[in-house]
């Protein structure tokens, strides 16, 4: 969880604006690709270097160039100097501890987000950092080399060239693809709750000490997706307001809608801590009810059985003199108090309601 | 409850704005139905299909289309057309896993929301999604297929044609169905408010652990209320202040009043949630003091009988050289030492004020 | 505390603006009481009918009409008729279960407050819902008819025609009349406080389960006063900063000194709930403390005589060799053994603290 | 803690703007005295009554009148008259549970607030309330007659003639006595970091039933803080920001100065709040431990003596056949097994981790 | 942690506007030293005296003038005749229990805040307090004699000549330096995260009561942050949307991104002190766990052999008639009663579920 943070401290020392990695560490090379919607049909391109980009800096239409891999520092500057772009927002672009974020500055806008996944293997979400550059007809992405992205439906409509997608302008492919991003939320709060209602379940019948280590792991996962959404939310509700040129009227509405969808996840996270707070709630007072009938069944054995065998000791002595032992009925006679002690014992438990199955 | 969760993820992939259904498997058919409110009357229609509805567009008068059921998408994808609204909003109408929300758009008011209904038979809340669309003269409601509405009394005034349900637009026919679904959510508020007075009244009794689960599973349900009345009290102020030209000035006094309603419904579940707290708190520390009162008798009967039990076990011993054993009183002695033993621990224990019934 | 959820409740399905009854059984009928202040004289009349106030409609001078009683629907119809008001204020003022609230509309002012009064005989807070309409040269006041009211001085100040009462308009009066009404809290506050101490008090001595009792009933009441206290001090801000036609420029100042005061009352609730969770805190730390005594003297009476009694337990064995047995010391022996036994264990206990009488 | 409370309630039924003391019981006479700085110099005079004031109320220069003691209503209506104050400024002065607050009216500026003072003798902190009354060319201060206030230095300065204050108007005189008034709360601040740096380290050490009722003081002391800071901050963002004319613009800087300071003392009665719970927290569970501690020993002592005893008390039976007995070794066949039982529980324990000194 | 309020404490009584020193105290002397940035090149010069800076006040280019030490209050007076700066300002800077803050006077920019550092030795985050003012072409900043500051990295660069540093004004090299103090609170907080993360798996393993004190620890150094971090992310605020004419508009968007730092900043410290609530409430769910194990254990040995050892003493007295002795197999009898009793109490365990591992 502080890997990030691990990573932060890191840049310590270094001029605001610098550019470097230090991240995951990647051997895979980074890649570039280029889709280009044109009228005369939508063309995907893989780049060899950076510098191929300088080609659609201005180019009419819509140009995605998506960088996937931030551990090349040279070709991300040599991207930033052929879009213009500040080296601070380079500089976000590479440290992936980033928190989301919107900046607008110098004609281009700036979206840095969390991409979450559910890892079916481990059993953790995994997150992935991505950015998005808004520009005049281009949209640059930028995410961390990872096993891959949500975005695969998204360019399979936009390759298709028909749809809202190909006809909008980049504003809207950020949006299609935060869209993306944020569906794929609700697939991770729906393994959330599953695992929530597994423990739930488990909680009614008998609690075991695995259910509380699940639901303080459960409890960590909403706290971290809360670090993501939480931010995400502010970036949306500033991009539908903020009135910057570079969205379109009509995305306005398309952005509102996300809004709600972050605002619904963000709800969901805040049920989910809600609830497992009551779980564990639960739990504990499950276990100290558990403690307290425990510890009836061992009073109520002491106290029947101490005072008999105080008894029985008792006439268990060697002393010369004790006229009891003499008597011909003596221990008929004790095993009579001894029996009128346990009918007492018993109706002292049951006057105090000790002896129904529940308390 | 993760159920609309459920629903939310098997959207992921699909474009923005497509109308797909995936709630609760129905069978039945969806029923359209139209009420036009004419100066010759009032005339309630059952329509066979969604091309039947562009008679209405421009019609003057007020006309009420209610759809009951969400489930075929190509009957409401024509209603959109009909009517046109914009995709978003078909969209939203069709998943039935919103959070009740306000949208303005090209000219019509969307508003959606959860109708609550306290199930007697499987003693639960249930939910339903009505979606409102606010036309010029028309009022659209969209409902999911279920055992019927809070509808009935609203219906019944309109159709009598007297009232100012009648002369009123859309607007104040939505306020009026707004107003019935909010006056049902007293209804189950006061189910709740039965059920936690009566836990609350079992608490001051015994506590079992009975009242634990039911306690755990009220506050599931306020929190579950909850999630729903936050969001329509947003958008109820929003309505009031919004000034839209859909909403009538008179109408604006009706919704304010409703305002105030859901702060009533909204403060009441706050309240029920604090007093929820308290009961739990109340429960366990009584579970605590229980358990202090049962380790309290088993120290005294222990504390009691040890020592004498230790004695007499003492003076059991087969040594031969024990001259306790031989003299004449050596036993009566024992007795009486014991008896100031018991003393002594009945002094201690009522010195520590253990023997009140209280403490 | 759950009755105005119950009457709210039972309203459902009725038409917005509906006047009727939900409240407490009233067997007593309304009384309707006009107090004229007129150059010449004040004047107090009860009236016959509600008919009779058409009178005062447009009267110079000041008319303070009260009505005691909420459950003669047609009265109050008449009265809302006679000065113009709306059907939803009518609807407000007879139905019981309101949140304080304000709302001006067609030149009228409507406030909703709840008075309260300490119960001396069955130890309970009572509340009463008071209405306040203010008109241009009238002020309509309607309570629920209960054993009296808190409006005693103020009637007594403005019978005698002297001070700024007799001169003020509607407004100073209406400010007088919730200021007695704020003025009745603190006397509730205070006997409050009185319980809230006294509990303090016992708890630094022996805490008892009694106190639990007091203490959650004494949260359940803050719980209560607050959901009274808060929407009033609201209706106050609104009321001295709204600008109303109808609230005189002098009495500006009243109205926030007002505030002012439900500002201290909010405040002490706030912190009587503080310092009931407080208290609660210590209670269980108590009983913790307590529980961890108990199990200490439990514990060394156990520790020191469980092996003394194991050790008489074996040599009160039959087995035909026992060579201890025959030894001619072997029972001072074993004495002495048991000595130091029991001389390790106090040192154990003294080292370990438990022996000193606070842990 | 509620005094003021109770002389609050004391007012209940009388009007608006009456001058009336309900405070502390006094016998000492109210003193009045006059600061007058004049271009020939600064004269202190004592005023034999009220009536004396009216030639300082044009006075050009500065003029600081004091007003100690407030049980004498007469002198303060009088000087009311001759200052022209408002009713309910003169009533707030005298009622001595007011929240600090802040009025402007009739060219008149009202500050209210509380001296703190750590009464070394009783180890409480005592508060006293000091009125502010801020017009043309004096100020006047009105404060509960106690055993002192801190105003001393300020004086001594005033005094000298040298210096801003001597300068300054009555709103930087004001200020001089606010910033003496908050420079003492962070010396009842200091104590009580002492008091909670001091239960601290003895939690560290041996925790005892007496630092749960420190905290608890020290908790309730902290609210008791909160509850008059609070108020005071709003004030002084109120003073800073409000543009009253009465405030010169040089007085401003300063002001804001002051309120960094009030915010400084908030910020560390919270931390103070947040470090008590925490300290709590510790506290208990340090007893939850040290019972956890009590009872494994004990646990730990049955379970290696009950089987030892009950062995022993089989072969302590007098049952004629019982071949065991018989036997030439049978009694050392009973120790080893004994000792097999002791070492086996050994091992049973140190798996179970229970015989390390920590868990 | 309150030696701050300690030096604050000692201020009373003290004319606001007072230059003196109560922080630790100090033998070095204060250290004055200049950068000076011209066309030239970069100079750093050592300053003997303050009076020597006279000559910098409107030197062209950009100055930098870093006073180390605090504990001279003649030269700081000095200073801040030289360069017009406000008393209060003055006295601020002298002042170290200040909190984060940031006031614009006369032309010139203050702002004081916190530097952190970890002290590997002491294990410890010790605090130093920074004093910036912006004038026209020079900063000045102020701080504590200390081990060493931050700025080393900064200055270097300064003293390269080349880069945004050297071209920027005083505003950029104050957003340089600030950069420098937030970087250096992530290298802080990774040092807390490892701290948190290693209790975090201590605690999965064998909870002790050392993690205890570390999780306490912990939470009191969170707090700590706190209350540092809270206010300067005001001042950010403040100073990136303030307009001040000393801040340049080049410079605003670095602003910007700074205050994104510190919300990360603070998001994380928000983090630490969730997770550590939440592995504080896991810990004292273990050791309830823990203790109801213990007490199972208890309980088990107690049922079983109780109720044996009555029957064995039973058949240990000596009276004279007790026919069961007699019988030729009542010893076997009798250990078959005993067999029977040890399963059927095995079965009731085991139907508790108590022989199970876990519970």
């Amino acid at each position: 969880m502080f890997e990030s943070l691990h990573r932060r401290a890191g840049k310590k020392g270094l001029p605001p604006g610098t550019v470097s990695y230090f991240g995951r560490e990647q051997s895979d090379p980074v890649v570039l690709e280029a889709i280009r919607v044109e009228p005369e049909g939508v063309r995907r391109t893989r780049l060899a270097s950076a510098d191929e980009c300088a080609a659609y800096v201005d180019a009419p239409g819509l140009t995605w160039i998506n960088v996937d891999g931030l551990h090349d520092p040279d070709a991300i500057s040599r991207l930033g100097a052929i879009f213009g772009l500040h080296p601070l927002v380079l500089e976000d672009i590479t440290h992936t501890g980033q928190r989301p974020k919107l900046d607008e500055l110098d004609g281009s806008l700036f979206v840095v987000l969390k991409m979450l996944r559910y890892d079916e293997v481990e059993r953790v979400i995994a997150d992935e950092q991505v950015s998005f550059v808004v520009l005049r007809s281009v949209l640059l992405t930028f995410q961390e080399k990872a096993a891959g992205d949500v975005f695969g439906e998204v360019r399979k409509r936009l390759m298709s060239g028909a749809g809202r997608l190909a006809k909008g302008g980049p504003d809207y492919l950020m949006y299609a693809l935060i869209d993306a991003v944020v569906d794929n939320y609700f697939v991770v709060l729906e393994r959330m709750g599953e695992d929530i209602e597994e423990v739930e379940e488990a909680l009614l019948l008998t609690p075991t000490p695995g259910e509380l280590t699940t639901i303080h792991g459960l409890r960590r996962e909403a706290l971290f997706l809360r670090r993501f959404i939480w931010p995400l939310r502010e970036v949306l509700a500033r991009l539908e307001k903020g009135g910057s040129p570079l969205i379109n009227d009509a995305t306005v509405f398309y952005l509102r809608d996300l809004y709600d969808h972050t605002i619904q996840v963000m709800d969901t996270v805040e049920t989910f801590r809600d609830m497992l707070s009551g779980m564990l709630e639960l739990y504990l007072s499950n276990v100290s009810l558990k403690l307290n009938e425990t510890m009836k069944v061992l009073t109520m054995i002491s106290t029947i059985f101490i005072p008999l065998s105080f008894l029985a000791s008792l006439y268990g002595m060697n002393f010369r003199h004790m006229p009891e032992l003499e008597t011909r009925y003596g221990y008929f006679v004790l095993l009579g108090v001894m029996a009128c002690s346990v009918a007492g014992m018993v109706l002292f438990f049951r006057r105090k309601g000790w002896l129904s199955k529940q308390q």
